[in-house]
């Protein structure tokens, strides 16, 4: 095998050198690198030649001298090393399936029949389809709260502490941190509180993957001593999507077994080209990091200066334990609703958020962020903040008491087509993720196992729930199979966003999943 | 949700037309789509401009406009239905996990709690898989045998429906066809067969998605009436590697089941350029389908006509159950093992094939081959063919009882450092896929769970194995979990290719996992 002995490569230049040889493939992919001589060899190819020569050119498979992911002996091997070192994990493993792959394959190195698993309520859908795959319960650690920006907050290590004393039926423990809105957990306390108890605790860390780039950023929690943790390269880092790393120290987790299910979750024909943007990310990190890392915290400070002066807009500040790269945008003392500062943000201004949520609107900034573009952030910001303190001064003068619910509407100029969402008030649809369903006593594979039907939800309430109920993003369960639907839930997902496409699990024709019989 | 009424798009020209935008993206992907003012954005950028430009511009996520795999009602079903109506599916899905995720999904979809898997024991490692997920017991169907060119036959629907009378503790038959060899199976008898008692059909078509291409090749699966197929879009279609297509029809699959299982096996952040290159490869077959089958068939033809001249080495000549698209090239009588052949093909010839086996090579055909790599392959095989029987001829009149053994060092002129593999005595390790291990009692999921050791194979004889042992590729276990370790097994895989990187499940210094207990 290549690489076993020589100095660490990168695997692009490994593909460029063997996509300008002369060896010819009788191999898979079918498209055969897509051979010069043929013109338009896809129907596209006349309009995108440089994207298409470029894209698979380098896409090969397993072949001599380019190792196999699933038994990695030279080349790969040597990359992932590479990658544990930068990460200063003891070992790393490259993720073609996301970090889906890496969480799926975790807590299934950890499961163990009949036992529990402890985990955030906050955590993704794919640690709760870890919990069904391996047919474990789940027992939560609901996160706190920041009241001002409405969104959940750190889980409490102490809280961890509790859960695990006198018990010896939790196999492991995942949390989130950061999470999507930037909330960062004491990962150190946690480690400290599990391996107290020889549990192992995984996190993860998909959004927080850039924390690798520079000594002044949030410690990982690799270094916290996460026994396994999982961060996607390509949602804050520069990695093409769909690409993450998985790390791991210590000797709780059973090494084996990770390796198996790594194997399981994952293609046997893990693409190149995504493994090669891994690659080059992990250099990223080593050669650029702390110069990008500057650069991230410098438009950091640009935005908060800024922000400080808006009067209806708030943007949560920077903290101790808190993310830069996560920018949280209230609308809640605008007057309107996240999804209506969203969109005008996205028509208006040609700025596409990443998330919206009833009352806030989620940005991620990155070292390779423009000047340009967060000045046009900020001036977005600007000139809708003004246009509220405008409109509200105006309708004081005018009609004292007119309602403010249409403020939205007027500031986006009438280009958005699609009628806006309701309003929210305050304190309603805004802590959808406080409700805390009543368990039914299924575990979450047992209530996916049953015989199901679809009915509208306000027929729904009290019934045991067949399948998820998320929005995505973020892809964080409101309410899973086994679990008793509750009034507040569905008045507040009536109040919020039901049926616009990001509401994720109910039917088109906005029914629910519940179970046939009762338990 | 754009695309609901219009024509059906192509994913290509949506992402040019976004990239070509003005939109700024406050989301991830990190790489925020390389802004084109930076100068070398990632450490490799001034060296792949071109390469990394067009990688990176295209990269996105599910933005507005842009749908989402996971509940798609707008693109993507759009685009999914036009994969469907091409491949006369009811539904596909666009698989990024490759064939493997499929694989998972589909059994996952067809499992019942206590209920046995009725599978071709040649069927790929993700079926075993799914198999020890699932926790369900598998029985093995066993596949035929072509004598001559030791390769693994048909399975025989006549089998499928002696294990099917008279049974209800069955939920689903997993076959694969055609094989990585190219032998098709009777998948229109099975169906009946299997359909006729309620069960539902799957099979793993990773190697015949080529077949939609034109009504000349062999019927596809889903025209066979199997219930879910799964296609790897990328072994011999020009689509990226890990892109796979998974297509269903009749009532027999829960389909709720069937997505909420893709949701799961798959990640939440689904590459847009493997979706693409699904995509683009739809239109190929739809548009220039009927021509590249032509091309493929009378590449096939010449090297037919040309392999007939041959005196040693052996082509698996085209038949009707055979697709063309696959060159079994045997150099058993050519005394030489097929890990000989491959390794001048590769060093001398710069030949790369998709497989070595004990007695042959195997090499892969596609409507994208040239004829310049066609001809060389030709060429190379007369070339060694000649030297075999100059060789022999010299021998014969020098010292007619010399061993022939060294014939293939010498071909190979001396360009292989490695010490070639052992020569093979016919008929000894050539049919290593014929050994029947016998079964412990415990299932794949039950042996996985339990404490094992490594240990060397001559002491592991009679023992319950813990783990998989499988050549990559095929990836086909000659071992699983539970089985117990036979003499024979072992004495072959001495014989064959142990410890040379293609054999996996053993451990670097060529031990292999053992249950600790009896049972």
């Amino acid at each position: 095998m290549i690489g076993e002995k020589r100095n660490v490569k990168n695997l692009w230049e490994e593909l460029e050198k063997y996509s300008a040889s002369d060896y010819y493939p009788f191999h898979m992919p079918g498209h055969k690198r897509l051979p010069k001589n043929e013109e338009a060899v896809l129907p596209l190819h006349k309009r995108f030649p440089n994207l298409l020569n470029a894209l698979y050119r380098y896409d090969i498979t397993e072949i001599d001298g380019f190792d196999n992911l699933h038994d990695a002996r030279g080349l790969l091997r040597d990359l992932q090393k590479k990658a544990a070192r930068v990460y200063r994990a003891e070992e790393s493993f490259f993720l073609v399936n996301g970090s889906t792959g890496g969480i799926l394959s975790a807590v299934s190195a950890v499961a163990k029949e009949g036992k529990k698993l402890l985990m955030a309520r906050n955590c993704h859908k794919s640690v709760y389809h870890a919990v069904l795959l391996n047919r474990l319960q789940a027992e939560y650690l609901w996160p706190g709260k920041i009241e001002e920006f409405e969104i959940q907050g750190e889980i409490s290590a102490e809280e961890i502490e509790r859960h695990l004393c006198g018990r010896d039926d939790i196999c492991g423990v995942v949390i989130t941190s950061p999470t999507y809105e930037g909330i960062i957990s004491d990962v150190g306390r946690m480690a400290e509180a599990a391996h107290a108890r020889g549990v192992p605790l995984i996190v993860d860390e998909a959004h927080g993957a850039h924390f690798a780039l520079s000594e002044k950023a949030p410690k990982g929690a690799v270094e916290c001593g996460a026994d396994i943790v999982v961060g996607s390269v390509h949602k804050t880092l520069p990695a093409l999507t769909q690409t993450a790393l998985l790390h791991v120290r210590g000797k709780l987790v059973d090494r084996e077994k990770l390796k198996r299910y790594l194997g399981i979750y994952q293609s046997s024909s893990p693409s190149y080209l995504l493994m090669a943007s891994i690659d080059a990310c992990v250099d990223f990190v080593e050669a650029q990091g702390e110069e990008r890392y500057e650069r991230l915290l410098a438009f950091r400070r640009l935005i908060d200066k800024n922000a400080a002066k808006l009067s209806h807009i708030k943007i949560l500040p920077e903290g101790e334990r808190r993310d830069p790269g996560k920018l949280v945008i209230s609308a809640k003392k605008a007057g309107m609703s996240g999804w209506a500062l969203y969109r005008i943000l996205l028509e208006k201004y040609h700025l596409q958020m990443e998330m919206a949520a009833p009352s806030y609107v989620l940005g991620i900034l990155t070292g390779l962020d423009t000047r340009e573009g967060v000045e046009r952030l900020l001036h977005a910001l600007e000139e809708i903040d003004r246009e509220i303190s405008e409109e509200r001064k105006e309708r004081e003068s005018a009609a004292p008491k007119e309602a403010e619910d249409s403020i939205a509407e007027e500031i986006d100029g009438g280009i958005s087509k699609k009628p806006d969402r309701q309003l929210i008030e305050e304190g309603e649809a805004d802590d959808i993720y406080s409700v805390r369903p009543a368990a039914s006593g299924l575990s979450i594979y047992e209530a996916a196992e049953r015989g199901k039907e679809w009915i509208f939800p306000a027929k729904a309430i009290g019934r045991v729930s067949g399948g998820f109920l998320y929005f995505y993003p973020p892809g964080i369960p409101l309410l899973v199979p086994g679990e008793v639907i509750d009034e507040k839930l569905i008045s507040r997902l009536e109040a919020g966003g039901k049926g616009d496409g990001y509401l994720t699990g109910m039917s088109e024709d906005g029914r629910v999943c519940v179970l046939t019989e009762d338990i």
